[in-house]
């Protein structure tokens, strides 16, 4: 059985080999693009390298404790076992992140080279170039967890055993996805907030315009962040989803076998293929509008996930609950991502809200967007509780014991099913923006602009989705993650009455707000750092403004990779720590409070970051297409406000939270020796 | 014993009516200051007429469902009485309220007429008039419980029963409390916000210029929002901090027999005595700084606050233990208060970064106060959890069951023994800032001018203050309500684990967010409608403008009382029927999951608010002494733009947020019938 997602992801990956190819042989446009582009590459390689050195330290220091604090509990074989699978999960979670923002920088330059005579093609290369990095991602974490479980099999250990020794491996996942959201976070806000402020504020010059020394950095900082970044992320819920789902499998071993264990793995490996397809069936027409190609592709994907989810739930589990359970999570999904929409786009009533509020300043627009935010709370706390309710009703009414728990784990396997293909339509975004970006600077000609205009405005919509989708799935997973750190530490209440616990919870809602300050703030000092330098090189040379001579485009890009590597070490490892010293000091069924607590705030407060920054952007967005005075203004420069404060709220703290929540999870289990 | 409390707050009242006596002695001013004084009297009573018209229904509604509720159950002798003690509870609460106003605005215009000739006198004039709306509010509460108690006594309850019985008195405050801070929260941020909005932005006159037709619907803002709405919150806090701690006496009754009972009576009682001490010893030279002689005061109170606790906890329950966890207590509210003045006062880094972050635009502005108010959180949350481990581990040390929950209820009196005292200081800041407006609208001379704004400059301080001191009271209070609520749901496990609770943690936590979006959103609708007929009124008259014909006052009144008041209406039953809903839906153990977490995050959430909005207050207030190019620069512009960001936070969202974690115990203890 075992074999199935092992030869589907050997498959996925050389699919991707294919897109790769695929992708490479299109054109590399003129000469001036190419220009660009090598600036591009450059500082997203430099970045990348740097980070990478970066976290690698800090895993190596981590997997050191984690061997430690099991060798000192006596068990030093299995914490050196835990140990390398951490590193072996960090390993495979950077490589990922490496593969997927190599093709999307040389997408870019290749969506844009389209753009000069194809919308279609250029959609098409956009497209694939995400897709190489959404099956990369989830074919690398099913590929980990598929080969760990053989060679722990080959070891001679028995399937039962298996899943717990797993959860290194998604712990080191969770350790590099919140590095590189984090820090590409602040990466990328860092860049567009600096440029924004001297170039746009100051200086008066268009967004992308080639004279601003900060425009490569902020190129830059759209793959860093929301291709890297969100990579990591989903990464880490695949990842962590499938540990979590096979440990509860263990429970349920005495009724469904081995089977219990692998159908995550299996029902994944479905899933992949369903991507697959939405991928290749994903095409416009020359006068197509992009959203309706990526929809189309979308629901394609959903419904083939759905009928193998069928097929592969009644093969393996024998039991049509269970398939309820998934489309259960399948359905969630899909409401997450209308949510968001609705919550978002100019057409409803909350960016109208906003779009109005603007009339009367500044403050009223900030004022209305964070209603907004605190207001969508509502809707995805309705989401997470009717599907996690429903399913575990679902899985009650199969009589198994732990079956409620079991079809939990399935809706969110449900959820994740379409995890590539969403990434895929994710890395569409940073691709059509870059390839805008290059467009612009290279000075091509009106009708390649409309139509990356066109993609970019597609892709700002589903880079908005799919933090909808990532912030459902990681409540999910957290709650996956949990429910096995239960079984883990053998806990079967977890008492809110007792005061440890209450405390706990205490803190680790404290956790979340002190962490989101931390990374907003950290935005704002790197951001400080790079409008300095432009500020300095404008004021150096006055032949800048003029175009007469070319900026320094590395200096801002050097800056902006060391303070925003610096400015994400406090949040990284206070997040890391904290859960670790409430652990040690209040034990077990405290820091379970803590996690619990921490996830309902974290995914809370992360739908009031993601959902009134994206309202504020598109509020901007709507100004900007000529209603209530159009660009330049009173109620565009209010709207600006709103989008410039809504930056660090959607693409730094937000982000950043999900995989926050996975972490305590991933973190707790994988030390669990420590708290019992 | 009862007597103690009895005779303590009787004599208080005594000590009032002299307070209120020597209050009307003083002089009224001149006719114009008269003028002034009268409109705002007519305004507030007109508001306080028609919102406790609206609590009036409401609160009947409420009492018959309860009624209806313990009838269906068998029970409606014991529903009678419940219903007949949340009537009273509601009565009491309205009734200090109305007491505290209507002081309050008569102070005002002796404090403006005093500060003509003598700082100290305008000072002693403005304690003393809050000192009424203080002591009233923590006497009216004691006696209220107190009489109540002897009534069941009279009934023939036994002492261990009684207790139970009092819980409608505690949940008939919390409505009213609710209503009052929410209603005059919205009234006094519209009326604020409305009146800069057209007279500073629009029309470029001053503050509480004459001119402006919603000047004087802002000035009765104060004594509503800060005045009426901050003392409810202090009514109910004490309230239902007496009736938790009283039946988790019943608890020790075995122990500590009636002692364990009425100790929080009697503790409370000295505490206010101390707080009359405090009252008393507060002057002020004509040359000190008004903080000086406040201060003075405090730290005379807790003093002798600490003193009665040693006796009395020595004479009622022998054990010096208890004593101790009084002190962390007291200690923590001291902490509460210098943390509050650390995050919102300009001579700290957390506020100089608001100042800093002003010169880079709105936007910076905004991000760095939302980061200061999503940091603070860390400072309270530390606190809390300090003062909640150290008095449990004091009370368990006694090696009494139940010993360790006693101790925490112990240490919550501890914090609220100085509440008449707190309060008077709050009120405070409300009649200086009314006097301030009072002096500049009758164009007294400059050095009247000077001595109501270094007194109104004190007034902001100390409600800043208060906040904190209100939300740590709340938590401490909550805490003590969902203890005293698992006694009587008889629950002793809240299993988070359990998907029902954690749902409804998720839940709770929701209600937190979507309570504080539709409150923000409430300022916002019902300044719009002020805009509006300010800006009307001064299109039909130009004499406006120029001075020679006086603006409709009444008009922007009535308007602002009416959309206040109706806009209080759908966050207050959504934060009354929610917990109902989900307590009958899925059960007591649910409820409590529910109550927990809302409360964590409801005081998260409003230290954000409370502190953000007061760090924003003060930026402006420092780049307006002059510093970053004073009032009118750019830096300034942004200030006002955080500034009135903050105003619904902090005056609306935050104080309402206190009251609602109470409310969530208060009203789950008096309808726990429904949920077992």
């Amino acid at each position: 059985m075992l074999f199935i997602p092992v030869i589907i992801s050997i498959l996925s990956l050389f699919f991707v080999w294919y897109l790769v190819i695929w992708i490479k042989k299109c054109d590399m446009g003129t000469p001036k693009m190419q220009e660009i582009f090598i600036a591009i590459k450059k500082g997203a390689d430099a970045f990348l390298k740097r980070q990478y050195k970066t976290i690698s330290i800090m895993a190596i220091i981590l997997a050191l404790i984690l061997f430690g604090a099991y060798a000192i509990s006596g068990r030093a074989a299995l914490g050196l076992q835990i140990s390398l699978s951490f590193l072996f999960g960090a390993i495979c979670s950077g490589l990922s992140g490496l593969i997927g923002m190599w093709i999307s920088v040389r997408s870019n330059i290749r969506t844009a080279s389209a753009a000069q005579s194809s919308f279609s093609k250029a959609l098409t290369i956009a497209l694939r170039g995400g897709a190489v990095s959404g099956i990369t991602i989830v074919a690398m974490s099913l590929l980990g967890i598929s080969g760990l479980y053989f060679i722990y099999d080959a070891l001679g250990y028995t399937p039962t055993q298996i899943p717990a020794l797993l959860v290194g491996f998604g712990f080191g996942a969770s350790l590099v996805a919140l590095f590189a959201q984090l820090g590409g976070g602040i990466y990328t806000k860092a860049a567009d907030v600096g440029a924004d402020l001297v170039g746009k504020i100051e200086k008066n010059i268009p967004e992308d315009d080639p004279r601003n020394p900060a425009v490569i950095a902020d190129l830059v900082g759209d793959n860093v962040g929301d291709c890297a970044g969100r990579g990591a992320d989903l990464f880490e819920s695949t990842a962590a989803e499938n540990i979590g789902a096979m440990i509860i499998g263990v429970v349920l071993f005495p009724y469904f076998g081995i089977n219990g264990i692998l159908f995550p793995l299996v029902i994944r490996g479905f899933g992949l293929l369903a991507s697959i397809v939405g991928i290749l069936v994903a095409k416009a027409k020359e006068t197509d509008e992009p959203l309706q190609a990526l929809n189309k592709g979308y629901f394609v994907t959903c419904a083939l996930a759905a009928i193998a989810f069928y097929f592969v739930t009644m093969g393996m589990l024998h039991n049509v609950l269970f398939f309820y359970a998934g489309l259960v999570g399948l359905g969630a999904s899909i409401i997450f991502v209308f949510v968001t929409q609705y919550y978002t786009e100019y057409k409803y009533r909350p960016v109208k809200e906003i779009v109005n509020a603007s009339t009367t300043g500044h403050a009223t627009n900030i004022i209305a967007g964070f209603a907004v935010g605190l207001e969508c709370t509502a809707a995805t706390v309705i989401t997470i509780s009717v599907a996690l309710l429903a399913s575990f009703k679902l899985g009650s009414m199969s009589g198994l014991p732990s079956g409620g728990i079991y079809a939990t784990a399935v809706a969110t396997m449900g959820m994740l099913a379409t995890a590539a293909y969403v990434l895929a339509m994710d890395t569409f975004g940073p691709i059509t923006d870059n390839a805008g970006g290059i467009v612009e600077m290279s000075g091509s000609s009106e009708s390649a602009r409309r139509i990356t205009d066109k993609l970019d405005s597609a892709g700002n919509t589903t880079k908005a989705l799919t933090k909808g989708y990532a912030m459902g799935s990681a409540a999910l997973a957290a709650f996956l993650l949990f429910s096995a750190y239960f079984e883990e530490a053998k806990l079967t209440v977890i008492n809110l009455a007792r005061v440890e616990v209450f405390v706990a919870g205490l803190i680790g809602a404290m956790l979340i707000f002190f962490f989101s300050s931390l990374a907003i703030r950290a935005v704002g000092k790197a951001a400080a750092k790079i409008v300095e330098e432009v500020r300095r090189q404008f004021k150096a040379d006055p032949g800048l403004m003029e175009g007469t001579s070319m900026p320094d485009y590395a200096k801002c890009v050097d800056i902006t990779t060391k303070s925003a590597l610096q400015q994400m070490i406090l949040p990284g490892l206070l997040a890391v720590l904290l859960p670790i010293i409430v652990g040690i000091w209040l034990r077990a069924e405290a820091l379970a409070g803590f996690i619990m607590v921490a996830t309902i705030v974290g995914v809370l407060l992360a739908t009031v970051f993601n959902n009134s920054g994206g309202a504020w952007d598109n509020a901007k967005k709507f100004i900007e297409m000529g209603n209530l005075g159009g660009k330049g203004g009173d109620a565009h420069k209010a709207a600006v406000t709103g989008d410039t404060v809504g930056d660090p709220f959607k693409d730094t703290a937000g982000p950043s939270l999900h995989v926050l929540v996975k972490l305590l999870g991933t973190l707790s289990l994988a030390l669990v020796a420590l708290f019992i």
